[in-house]
């Protein structure tokens, strides 16, 4: 608050130049692009002081080029574990074999439709994508109800993720024990699924409020906690009210499409966080309003605690 | 497309105008108020036709004065199903016994924090609330316990309904038998309490997965569907997601305040459902941007069918 | 700050509930519901203390159903001065004798341009109607050039007004001697006209900077002033800045649809005023994000002192 | 529309990656990621075509560290135009000398108000330099008076800015002969002293009309025509009504924070431009949705015909 002494840089481009480059520019430039470089700052002294992260992020994200720095972060342990909405786990399995199609937002939807086509913004899936998840989730179901009739959601996760390739975020955070937490787990094709197998199976049970439990304990057993939480909804609120009990966050970014001036969550600031205490009074926390899409890949590729 | 042949209309008011000859006329004057006009014969011909009616909303809205209009579509059966997030439920068990304070955006989140208030937008919620509530649903879960020890999430509310007073949509909805669906119910406060009962009671479990079949069978069981979708995240993709099999909704309007432009569910249209079959292709529906705590009374003040 | 001591109440409806009788009950419901009711009790206290107030808007606004109500309130004289962008004028001339018609936000454009209609979001505007304009604005231009070469924007405008039929606001403004003030004259059809009636008389002139001047006087010589700003662009900061050297306003409400943290003056708030004295340290001001195109007849509906 | 063969690619970072070669991985990657990627194709080719461009912006980044860019483009000749509104000239003619300061969005306005600071979003504006404008633009308006006593807005400009230091856009315009155009140029503390300049020599006159006919005329001289236009108001406006009549656009990119569903002009999509001509049927445009204070730097670092 009051005069600050830091001036409003003139930003200078040059052939070439790298994306650390100009965001440690923008950084002094003003209005979001000031907020995108605080997150770098935020994020990079979390890296240092070895906070515990958790990656947040909505279904949509898994949709689209996100996936492969969610698949980096995994594979190269730099995260601590991830919270998200069920969608992710249809956009991981499928993507992990074929690939969903570049769109457009301005198509005509019930011609898309007849086609087969399901419209995700610009992003399409061919409804064989579909077809080919169910197969593969209620043969993956089928092996893993063999061993174990009750999980987790964080547990099934780990057992799906080891049954992927490499290609796969879920993969790699099985792999390397990166837990993955879903509150909303029914809420997808990969529900529908769970559904229908659980039809034929009636003592196949998913238990959400032991994955609750567990989720807390992070709060309280990690010392420095960051959250990165990109987009709104479950996946969002659920990364926070989990750390609540522990004390909250000590480090916090999130990347927001919806404004805080309606009362959703979504939309919701890191300073509203903090006075329920879900982030900590006098932590790191900043909201960058904008679209992940562009911004993530930005903050990853200039924090290179996370490369 | 092409040339309609409805006039734009200008818009005349007189002292005592009612809101349904203001939103009559609003229908014929553009931009936002033109959907919001059109939303309005969407959900009356959908009640002329006894469409089975979906409501949607997100916790925010349980905790604004919209509550008040929840608690009456139930009482007089205006609605056939609710999908909720579980903050919802922290809401209206509160709110049924203690008040939630009219606030500021503006306000020093800090010092909030340090008098023990939690801001929501411009909704305050002091924290004795929630002690309140701690109290409240350890003893209405101890006393479920003793007679089911599983349950879905809509069984769970209809019984925590049926202990609740008149001032309160989860009683109505109980007593009405309005199920209440929410297929991320360890997402709030009433969510850490199934968490800490069942530390103590390691039987006690929540079937998420068995309430998702039981909403998809209104999809096939019900002739004609209609969804009224407040806001976004988990309980506005559910709401599609879980009429989707059947062949999709026939009457929806969305009340929207993200944007479509990034890919988010919370931001998406009802056109982008069409071609999903979420919506059925050639069904009426309608997206209206903005905040849904001034256009949801608005739509049902306009729609005497659900007074 | 720190706790309040009124309650959020839940809103009842009942059938014919007034508009009034609505936003009263909105005022204490939360978000963007409690702002607007702000703005009512803040423009009836700015009447009753006969603040002068500025009426601002943007073109679309007088492309829909709003301009009845600017065309009352000029009638009825309860606006001291106009402020808008050029664009205004064409869609007030043009309406005057034609209709704008009622159209999608989906059109497919390339083709509505082969058949020549202009979409403007929802509405449409036929190619005819700028034919129609042409010829009267070059008409009028005529008849005003052989008594005035040179007319300040607020000059030319009353002479225009004068010409036209009682279904105008510009006839209301002209006949009542309400200024109407229109920083960029020259951004639109109407000015295209201004450029080619100069290019054949070139000692025709329209001086903008007196017109500056005017305007800047108001701020000087009113007492109390009040500000009501629907959307953003030159028109709402142009009704700022001309009282910011006379004291800045008394009572202030935005209605505003762009976001704040962009820094774009469309997005600013009342708030941010207040740092710059464009609107008084102290004073009563409140910005309500959404629609003016629902938002601005339910502020008019409910302030009976408008009507 | 309809199936696209392109997949969605995941997005590969890397220590050092270049802006270039990041913004070639979004084109693929979806959503605002995707028309970002497009943007970039678009102004290439325009430049590759020699299409002669409109650079477009509001004043507000000419308060950020964008100005630095738009100064590289003026200097290198990059650009034909610029169209601007009036606050782009304080911002650059005192930022050519002095620093604005990296401020807060939450800050307190009224105490900011009393320590004589402006506040734009979260870029701070100490009060003594708009009393360095003041004294700057009285004496550089005393001395053009000598030998003008008539001038268009961009004959001014260019006169302003011969009188500047190399730390300016304005500065590089003049030198380079590339006219700036702002339809509204008395909206602003420049404008201001025009009014008061005006006052003690009413002789002293702006002919804005003239100008209007002097940008129209490009739309009609040069073969292809590209617009690059950041956030929206009169400038936005501006740009694409004067090149209607020349036939509109072969290239435009649009960088927006405002939603088209509000009807606004600032939030209109290039789609909706080409029902109106004002962008060619069949030309290449895009809208990205987001904040130019990020993305135009992006556009430009990837677009290596532009550094």
């Amino acid at each position: 608050m009051g005069e600050s002494n830091l001036p409003v840089e003139d930003i200078r481009l040059s052939k070439g130049i790298s994306v650390k480059d100009l965001v440690s520019q923008l950084a002094n430039s003003g209005f979001q692009a000031q907020h995108l470089g605080e997150a770098v700052e935020i994020i990079r002294e979390a890296k240092k002081e070895n906070a515990f992260t958790f990656l947040s992020f909505t279904s949509n994200m898994a949709a689209s080029g996100l996936r492969g720095i969610f698949i980096d972060l995994a594979k190269n342990r730099k995260i601590g574990a991830v919270v998200t909405s069920s969608g992710s786990f249809d956009e991981d399995i499928i993507r992990s074999e074929k690939p969903y199609l570049q769109g457009s937002f301005e198509s005509d939807d019930e011609k898309l439709g007849d086609e087969g086509i399901n419209r995700m913004g610009n992003i399409f899936v061919p409804g064989d994508r579909y077809e080919f998840l169910e197969t593969k989730v209620s043969s993956m179901l089928a092996e893993i109800y063999k061993t174990k009739k009750e999980l987790t959601t964080s547990e099934l996760m780990a057992e799906v993720g080891s049954r992927l390739n490499e290609n796969s975020f879920l993969y790699w955070c099985s792999r390397n024990s990166i837990p993955v937490f879903c509150p909303g787990i029914t809420d997808g094709a990969f529900g529908t699924q769970l559904a229908f197998f659980q039809q034929k199976h009636s003592d196949f049970k998913i238990d959400v409020v032991r994955d609750f439990s567990k989720i807390m304990d992070y709060s309280f057993l990690e010392k420095k906690k960051c959250a990165i939480i990109l987009g709104g909804g479950i996946a969002k609120h659920h990364t926070i009210i989990s750390n609540l009990l522990g004390g909250g966050f000590d480090y916090a970014v999130y990347i927001n499409s919806s404004s805080p001036y309606h009362g959703s969550l979504s939309g919701a600031t890191t300073s509203e966080a903090k006075s329920w205490g879900k982030i900590k009074a006098g932590s790191k926390a900043v909201t960058i309003y904008g679209d992940a899409a562009i911004l993530f890949p930005l903050l990853i590729a200039s924090a290179e605690e996370f490369l």
